[in-house]
């Protein structure tokens, strides 16, 4: 078994201020190469790094340090890798150009300390960063400090997480397959959206291990599982049908792609329009939909009706309606679903409406409360009540999946 | 200053099936006794606890060891650390009869696993779990497996957030308060929109060190940096006054609060709504005003206009103007201001339209350009135009954190 450990350095990780997500995002990316994190650490900025990497290196085979690679004073890993390697640093042209390049384009200038960047120890490779001016780097294995042992592979690399998560997908996991025995299998990654962890586990997990060697393993995250199979080609196309069968309605993708991006693309294949009305998502709804470039083909745009005047006013849901039912109801999320469709004059039209919290809720409609409209090009509405009681930020998102997973399913049967 | 670690046990967190939550609690629960954590380590259930508490227990001062309290198999926090202070354990009768009730009441039976719940090393002080039968264990310092140095104050903590954290407010920290410092600091967190990491630190840093003896920390995010400065309440007060001036109008809080938190509570107290209408932020603004609870008090609503049509139609910005000067203008953001500011007769309004990208660009208006419109409660219209070349995502993020912003600061210069 590899042996892997993650140092997380930084001050806020351990004044609380910012919580520790690294460990997540990396254990999940390298568990299908059959590798696990076997500590992690986590430092302050300054000295206790190299000592915190001095530990490592004499218990693990690939050590990941993430943070420190910055301009500031306190950015000091690259520093303190080269001293633990005894070796210089130089200054690579190719960064300074990039980083000055991406500085122009913002309208400043480059100073000193964004060129400490830009700072390469002698031996290291150079992972690039595509999100941040500060690269990676990588050590290969070799002596240190005196030591006969050799040191692990090391990666140093950034701390903010968009920097992170794509270096780590582009450049590192190519790196950690070479260490892996070769295997020539695949992974797929079902994407499953509303339905547990636990669920899909259930409903599936005892009978693919009966129809070929697979190795299963799961990502959870609040609302979707990506189920991922890895193993030969032949064994993974055999388990697929099962998945499809299974998870019918709730199976969205099965290359990864996310829920608004397959959204997308069949709206686009089936040459339709769509606007959305939100109250309780509070433009979530659209947030989501306007993140896919090329969303302008296909979303016309949306209304963002918080005030009850707003939901009259310009969706046009009569106000007795609204005094009758409240705004919280299937007949209010009925006449913005087709309220929207007509004032923007689109193919398809979505509606949300619901209590987030954490006020707003009554025995009959508690907080977590939501009711999701859909309109279809003929004009038919549906609206289905949803109970999501969780934190205001995972309740929109749960209401959000939910009402672009309906909208998928009404194109795919129709199809 | 105190050392204290914390010592995070469980094979699930690195799985990356569980999140840890637990340094950022303990972080916040004793920052105010003046004590932050020097080190904080994640280690699997089984032996690596007790070669990871050995360690610790040679570099620090109190050591919080969590998780490996309960009743299976793989729970042997407190054996190993029986293993380490040479010491042997016993039944507690009181603990056996409160996990007996709390299962009778639940209409099961005690088992020997269970029991295992109940057996205490010697010389540990009890600390009460009012959430779960597993109690916590307190070891004050003591000599330990021959070592001449005594041990550090020693807390074994269950896992569950439910469980841990009512037990570390009623029963640590009061044992805490005895170890406290006299001169507890204080940790005042600037938050900063729109300026870099760099011209921060350029700004603010060697100032500020001739100041005051203050430790100096950063924390960036896209468009945003967190400056954190550490010391004696008289050091950080000494300070401020220069961040506020060096940093005026991108100077957000003083106390972490996000911007859009802010945004909220200063309409609040300005007793003002707002609306917004956004073309390339595609609902991201709405969404994250809407993210803070209880913003239904000041935000009406907004309207996401993608299409052209849906900028005339709803908003009543006359389809000649978008023809005339294209739909990414200063003349465009400004009706739309104006117009969803009219139609949800809103005192303030925000407007957004610009080029995310990737496709889109032209010479004259590249990717990354957007036009941000203000209108005030006078009727008076503001657009000013930015650049903000980056992925799609970073572009919305930048564009919404800049638009709140300017509202944040017409709002303040109206005080």
């Amino acid at each position: 078994m590899i042996r892997a450990e993650l140092l997380t350095t930084g001050t806020e990780l351990l004044l609380g201020s910012v919580l520790n997500t690294h460990v997540r995002f990396i254990a999940e990316e390298i568990f299908p190469l059959g590798m696990r994190l076997s500590r992690q650490v986590t430092v302050p900025d300054g000295a206790a790094i190299g000592e915190a990497m001095r530990e490592s290196f004499s218990r693990c085979d690939i050590l990941f340090v993430t943070g420190g690679l910055g301009p500031t004073s306190d950015d000091i890993t690259r520093d303190l890798a080269a001293e633990l390697f005894g070796v210089t640093m130089r200054e690579d042209p190719a960064i300074i150009e990039s980083i000055t390049e991406r500085f122009a384009r913002r309208g400043f200038t480059m100073n000193a300390s964004i060129a400490r960047q830009a700072m390469v120890p002698e031996g290291a490779e150079i992972l690039p960063n595509n999100n941040g001016p500060a690269p990676g780097l990588y050590f290969p294995p070799r002596k240190w400090n005196g030591h006969d042992a050799k040191s692990p592979h090391l990666f140093l690399l950034p701390g903010p997480p968009r920097e992170l998560h794509p270096m780590f997908t582009s450049f590192v996991l190519p790196k950690l397959m070479d260490l892996q025995e070769k295997t020539a299998g695949v992974c797929r990654t079902f994407k499953i959206v509303g339905m547990g962890e636990s669920r899909v586990e259930a409903l599936l997990e005892a009978d693919l291990r009966c129809l070929a060697e697979v190795e299963i393993g799961y990502c959870a995250r609040p609302g979707e599982v990506d189920l991922r199979l890895i193993g030969a080609v032949e064994a993974v196309d055999c388990c697929t049908p099962l998945v499809r069968e299974r998870c019918a309605g709730a199976l969205v993708s099965e290359d990864g792609r996310e829920l608004a991006q397959v959204l997308i693309d069949q709206l686009v294949e089936s040459q339709a329009t769509f606007a959305v009305a939100e109250s309780c998502t509070g433009g979530g709804l659209a947030d989501a939909i306007t993140g896919v470039p090329g969303a302008s083909r296909v979303f016309l745009g949306g209304v963002v009706a918080y005030a009850n005047a707003v939901k009259s006013e310009i969706l046009g849901v009569p106000a007795q309606l609204i005094e009758a039912h409240g705004a919280v109801s299937a007949e209010v999320a009925a006449a913005m679903a087709s309220g929207v469709r007509e004032k923007l004059g689109a193919d398809f039209a979505l509606s949300t409406t619901g209590i987030a919290g954490p006020g707003g809720g009554c025995d009959e409609k508690p907080v977590g409360t939501v009711f999701i409209g859909c309109v279809s090009k003929s004009g038919g509405v549906g609206v289905e009540r949803f109970n999501f009681p969780s934190d205001r930020h995972t309740f929109k998102h749960l209401t959000t999946q939910t009402a672009m997973l309906r909208l998928l399913n009404l194109l795919r049967d129709a199809r």
